[in-house]
């Protein structure tokens, strides 16, 4: 199954007999998709990995690199992310550190380590779709974390009671979220660190965006604040910070990490070994190298191509949507989230815009903890063209005129 | 913390305090360590490895190399595979087939699977450390598997009854277990599926060493005797089989596998969807080629140089153990099992060992499920030279020795 389809797939809970027909229409030729989340495979820095494997397979690293290794991960890719923290206003060292498989094994790891059956996520209403995933196998209960919105946290509180549990988290992707590119301002951030101390929960702040920002001005993250608040005491900290570089560097080396207090680091290491050994160690030798060489020159680069790709949709769509349909306007990750008229479903219009327009999104329903949202759906800037976002966006704006 | 102190850890259950001691004896120049069951990174197919690297970033593959995949796999990593189990006589297709991180994260899922608390798994006693770490993140109950005996499958199933739940798999390794490096005869694996039938639970076989045989006849995989049963029809299975290229290509690069039924398969692609998304794409593509270019070659020049190297350790435990002191001697993997005079206490023995004589093993203990097994170790040959093995055991010797 190909990786749009799978995405597909997931997104629409279809029956497999659908499926299989939803397949045939999504490997035609000439089909334009902005389902999948995934950078441009254009972007990778493909020669400085290449250098990177080559020198881990020299005499001096080859035992290492292919050999077992130590669960908490690499210590130079560990020393190299707390200096990146450190441009972020998070002060921390080797030991608040953890690598992961990419951030999504970082979500499964604290779905893990925080809930019990009946225990209660706060999650965005919109959220993650892989975050719901990771966390659904330990069985807990959603209830929709409110921003800028008068909820006291003891309503929180009664209503995971009433769930038969406790609030373990809140979890947030704060910059350019996924799936609809929106950012949290500071006040918003600080409004769920109160909300979070008031509940005595852990934040997740799943941050796999934050590289790619294309305007405006960046805001601290919410460990940053949290620590600025404790005064420089990461170890009195809720918030779990999880990062990537699947959307920089590449995601098939499955390179992540997390940063937090270090009893909550101890746990994740104890889980690691226990859950896969180490995340391997070719990888986070040849990530470390790549990092250390180009990650700031890099990521400027994927900055302007995808800034432009972002610019080329807004002026896109402004020109092709009927009225009645709004978007976000991110200042920066992957994402434009748009909103349908009431009663138009994004799941049926996929399979007309599939079979009719060639043209593919994600229907936004799937995003969202109780299986509303209908009348959304989910575009991908990332890996087409300026070009394709132009002619994709006329075939959906047909596509949506026909549905009104 | 060194890789070897990270085993010598998690298998002593020291104390903090205890454990800071240990570190310092172990990184003392002259230490001999039969500790990690790790192999000889002086054997790694590095050039290949390079080559396959190199070939995976050319610009036919490096957009795919290095982008997100499939839960399932890398297909013609899949179809390897597929040819491989054909050989050790089970036949099956790439839908029988998903790639994991490691035969670590084959347990971990396969636990996440069929464990609720108080539910019971059957193991050897010892058993492998990591399956009863994984496992153990489901708090299950441990029964003891025992073969060769007359314990009827009712007692099991009242067993686990009283313990709160249902046995939902046998956990075992057939071919030169971790830590005893014994085989199942035959009869004996007829006996673990007869038992498995009776108490229709699942039969996890970990196949980790299963290459690794220096003499001796190979013994079918229990998987491949299951279906021969059932007239070649695998989805009537329930062997649900693990491998790995950890202890044959390179453990660092975390790709192993598991075959079984269609249904088995396509919950734990979803759990490896939810949980990592899929293996690093990078890694099953050089595993895929180092395999496709080397794999019988290579597996046969390790089986030499590991087999010379477990007949300098049996030469020299009967040079140099003291009487009432006996070992296994197994025909592969990398691991033989020493059984003390009753009294003697391995984890105690292993701080005199690393003081006085400079030489680690791994304390018994740490491998029952019961905490029983207090005189017995384990020792490791693989990553010794056998000037280096006849050394240590001479060391050892004298350990116990001064023990009696």
């Amino acid at each position: 199954m190909s990786l749009t389809a799978q995405f597909a797939t997931r997104m629409t809970r279809m029956k497999a007999s659908e499926i299989r027909e939803l397949l045939k229409l999504l490997d035609q030729p000439g089909m334009l998709s902005f389902a999948g989340g995934i950078p441009d495979p254009a972007l990778f820095p493909v020669e400085a990995f290449g250098k990177a494997l080559q020198d881990a397979l020299s005499p001096d690293h080859q035992a290492q690199a292919l050999q077992y290794s130590v669960s908490e991960g690499y210590l130079p890719l560990r020393q190299w992310i707390v200096s990146y923290m450190a441009g972020l206003g998070v002060t921390c060292r080797p030991e608040n550190v953890v690598i992961t498989s990419g951030s999504q094994q970082a979500l499964d790891y604290l779905g893990k380590l925080f809930l019990s059956p009946g225990d209660t996520a706060l999650v965005g209403w919109p959220t993650y779709l892989g975050a719901l995933a990771a966390f659904n196998a330990y069985e807990p209960s959603y209830d929709r974390l409110r921003l800028g919105e008068d909820r006291r946290p003891e309503q929180y509180a009664s209503a995971a009671e009433a769930a038969g549990g406790r609030v373990k988290f809140a979890y947030l992707s704060p910059d350019f979220d996924n799936p609809t590119g929106l950012t949290l301002t500071r006040a918003e951030r600080v409004q769920v660190l109160e909300t979070a101390a008031a509940l005595d929960c852990a934040v997740i702040e799943d941050s796999a965006y934050q590289a790619l920002r294309y305007d405006g001005d960046p805001v601290p993250p919410l460990l940053a604040l949290e620590q600025d608040q404790n005064g420089g005491n990461l170890e009195a900290c809720r918030t779990i910070y999880c990062g990537t570089f699947s959307k920089t560097l590449s995601p098939g080396l499955r390179v992540g990490w997390v940063v937090a207090a270090e009893p909550v680091i101890s746990q994740l290491v104890l889980m690691k070994q226990a859950s896969d050994l180490h995340s391997p160690t070719l990888n986070q030798i040849a990530i470390h190298q790549v990092a250390e060489a180009l990650f700031e020159r890099h990521t400027a680069g994927l900055r302007q191509a995808y800034g432009r790709r972002r610019d080329a949709m807004l002026v896109a769509l402004k020109e092709h949507m009927p009225p009645g349909v709004s978007w976000t306007r991110p200042e920066g990750g992957m994402f434009i989230w748009v909103t349908l008229p009431e009663g138009l479903n994004g799941a049926a219009l996929l399979e007309t815009a599939l079979a009719v327009e060639k043209v593919a999104f994600v229907p936004g329903q799937a995003f969202f903890a109780d299986g509303s949202g209908e009348n959304s759906l989910r575009l991908s800037f990332s890996n087409s063209t300026e070009a394709e976002i132009a002619e994709g966006m006329a075939r959906l704006g047909r596509v949506l005129q026909a549905a009104r």
